[in-house]
């Protein structure tokens, strides 16, 4: 939608909210509808080519104001969450449609996912153990469990840990900074021979460094065997699954037991919408599950509806399958598979660039829309590159560390990035780098 | 505002973010403004009279886009958290200004701000207990560790405790429905003697069910005494302690560690916006600090900033404290206040009309905006009532059980609720319990 589009359907919006709260007197306090009315008024899967806004409009009006805030609220994010995981081509496992038991859930971020997946993953296996050897108190067992993920992750691993009163132990990744099955095994091995339980592992799909990939299909049938809970963490690089060319990249989720990453990181749904599938829904709320009084309902033991409330750490919920919904429609899969391609395109666009200037190095195989390069030569210069860059406030680039070496972190993100955008912020990069160079040489 | 203006200012809003968005490109990717830069721009408290939508517009653009997202997100919100906080005569120990230890951060919900200061309880408890005894684990001080709350207190409370790995015991409340310090010593002395370590307390005032209030003036100081974390929940009678009338069943704040309300209950504050403070930052971030390297940043050890990250469970962070700002100055505290007494004015006219109909009965105090009512009889013929209600769909209960009571829920909460909606409320309940009494007798 460009800029005159909005003007006019934003003001649209603006007068139907108004309307509505002019009108509202009229309308019932509750809806009519009976649960699951509103799965059967919307298409399976998400369009391919893009709807028209009126559409979309006409829509709301038709299937979500007669649901009220709820139950189309869940019903449209359940149904919101089939759709994206089949644009994905989820393991159907992982969706709820066909009364499976899977499902999705809209969780604020990917930090969130993580802590619920681990949460649950400890309850299981507290109730295992617990229901072999009655005698166990969930501290003695807590004392022994110990998670993993590889020495790449994001910081939020460590902390669901923290939160979770569990150990985390960082598995050393090989030397494209994945996770593998030897590194795995060595460490489940010395750790099992300690008395220790692993029960929880995060594998990384697209980690925040550097965008490597942790091998799942080595991975994932070592926790299946181990019994380990498996979440798959793809926050930045989930994403890309929608076009097919990038699926393989997802091979190895058969193994998981759930997934998540974050549409509002890279497909076009504003913050914060983390998207986290399970396998087995009852794992979830089986961590979580309490029904006072004043939260119980008269369709709660019916099996027909999901309380999210079980699936999360908070008790309330925004509609933020809305955003899903219209961001769907308004592109059509093949709007959004066109803009995905569309950034990896130019990463590797910059990525060439790099490659022909023969003072700087790629540090890591380009895959998506991050380039992590680097001044061949100390990590001082490359500190005073950033630093230039940086201070200079035309582009702003956020570095790392890989092993032992300061890496710079040129990330293709925004909506409206173009081939020029990418040549200039190159040439700018170029001539601060020759400005660091001398200062060096002086 | 009316819907007038709000057709009026929302279509001004729409074309701000379309010019926004058309004139990007002139932008600085990074703001020039250095930290701390927004506090001396902004007053040290709301004002009293409501400010006009233009004044509020231009600061927007005076004020929070020359300091971009960050840092204007978060100094915003620590300042908007200091204005509330007087509002509410908050001990200047919570307070942010005059480099204090204490402060605010806005929170998804009042379930996280309770889990928050759980996990940041039992990380000071457990590092304290292991400077005194080295040889103690995390697991076996947590097998001992216990935290309370009454038997009033939200669902949320037993979850936090459930995440958190710890035991959590329930007071039995008073005749009101308070806790009060014999239940709690009598309590503490019996786990202490079980070689149980007590820990932590959430107080409620305004309990979900009732409304009714924990004993603060009593229940503070056995919690000081006992070395025991204290955190209030006022998730929803919070607001009101704006207006000095009800001011007082905030008193035995001052002997809390954090304190917690839900703005988007009772405040105008949109969902989702959940006031937390601390007493003492330095606990908050103790429980959750972890500092990669692509989330450094050069001011992160000047003292100078708040990194909200280390406050709470997401790492994400939304922009709230826009919605609390544009509130108080939009109403002004006048205003605000003139809210709430509507509202327990509007609850005590809809208590006098059941007092006087003598079929029915007021099951608590009424304090502010909700009566717990009942038809004087069975459980049986309260449900039915409430069957009735519900299914009439005019007006919409939510009921609860207070000990063996079935009970009605009217609670006054809508922004446009009005003198003439409650009393219709009134006959519409009337008529439909002369109903189910005649349906008892036949």
């Amino acid at each position: 939608m460009n800029a005159s589009e909005f003007r006019r359907r934003g003001k649209e919006m603006v007068d139907y909210v108004a309307n509505y709260m002019e009108g509202i007197e009229g309308r019932q306090v509750y809806p009519d509808v009976e649960p699951g009315y509103l799965r059967p008024l919307i298409p399976a899967a998400a369009p391919q080519e893009p709807d028209t806004f009126e559409d979309i409009i006409n829509d709301v009006e038709k299937i979500i104001m007669p649901g009220a805030a709820s139950p189309a609220c869940t019903e449209l994010e359940t149904v919101m969450m089939d759709w994206l995981g089949k644009m994905l081509e989820l393991p159907k496992a992982f969706l709820n449609e066909k009364a499976g038991e899977g499902g999705g859930v809209i969780q604020g971020s990917a930090s969130e996912a993580t802590l619920v997946a681990l949460l649950a993953a400890r309850t299981k296996v507290i109730h295992r153990l617990q229901a072999a050897s009655p005698e166990l108190t969930q501290a003695a067992i807590m004392e022994k469990l110990v998670a993993y993920s590889s020495d790449q992750a994001h910081s939020s691993v460590e902390r669901a840990g923290l939160i979770g009163g569990v150990k985390l132990k960082a598995i050393p990744s090989d030397g494209n900074f994945a996770m593998r099955a030897s590194a795995l095994q060595e460490a489940l091995e010395r750790d099992k021979a300690d008395g220790l339980i692993p029960f929880f592992m995060v594998a990384t799909l697209g980690t925040t460094t550097c965008c490597s990939f942790d091998n799942l299909l080595e991975v994932g049938p070592i926790c299946n065997k181990e019994d380990m809970w498996l979440h798959v963490d793809a926050a930045y690089a989930g994403s890309a699954f929608i076009c097919p060319e990038f699926r393989h990249l997802l091979n190895g989720v058969e193994f998981a037991d759930s997934f998540n990453f974050n549409p509002h990181k890279w497909l076009l749904v504003n913050f914060d919408c983390s998207a986290m599938w399970v396998k087995k829904r009852t794992d979830l709320t089986g961590a979580f599950r309490l029904d006072p009084t004043y939260l119980k309902h008269s369709h709660q033991d019916s099996g027909l509806i999901t309380d999210y409330r079980h699936w999360q750490i908070p008790l309330g919920r925004r509609f933020r399958s809305l955003k899903m919904w219209f961001v769907f429609r308004m592109y059509g899969v093949k709007g959004l598979q066109a803009y995905i391609r569309k950034h990896v395109q130019l990463s590797h666009e910059f990525e060439s660039l790099v490659r022909q200037d023969p003072r700087f190095e790629i540090c890591v195989e380009v895959i998506l829309g991050l380039v992590c390069f680097r001044l061949k030569g100390s990590n001082k210069v490359n500190e005073a590159l950033l630093q230039r860059i940086n201070s200079a406030k035309k582009i702003h680039l956020v570095p790392c560390h890989l092993r032992d070496k300061f890496v710079l972190r040129f990330a293709i993100c925004s909506r409206t990035v173009e081939s020029a955008h990418v040549q200039r912020a190159w040439e700018h990069i170029k001539e601060l780098a020759a400005d660091v160079l001398r200062a060096e040489r002086e």
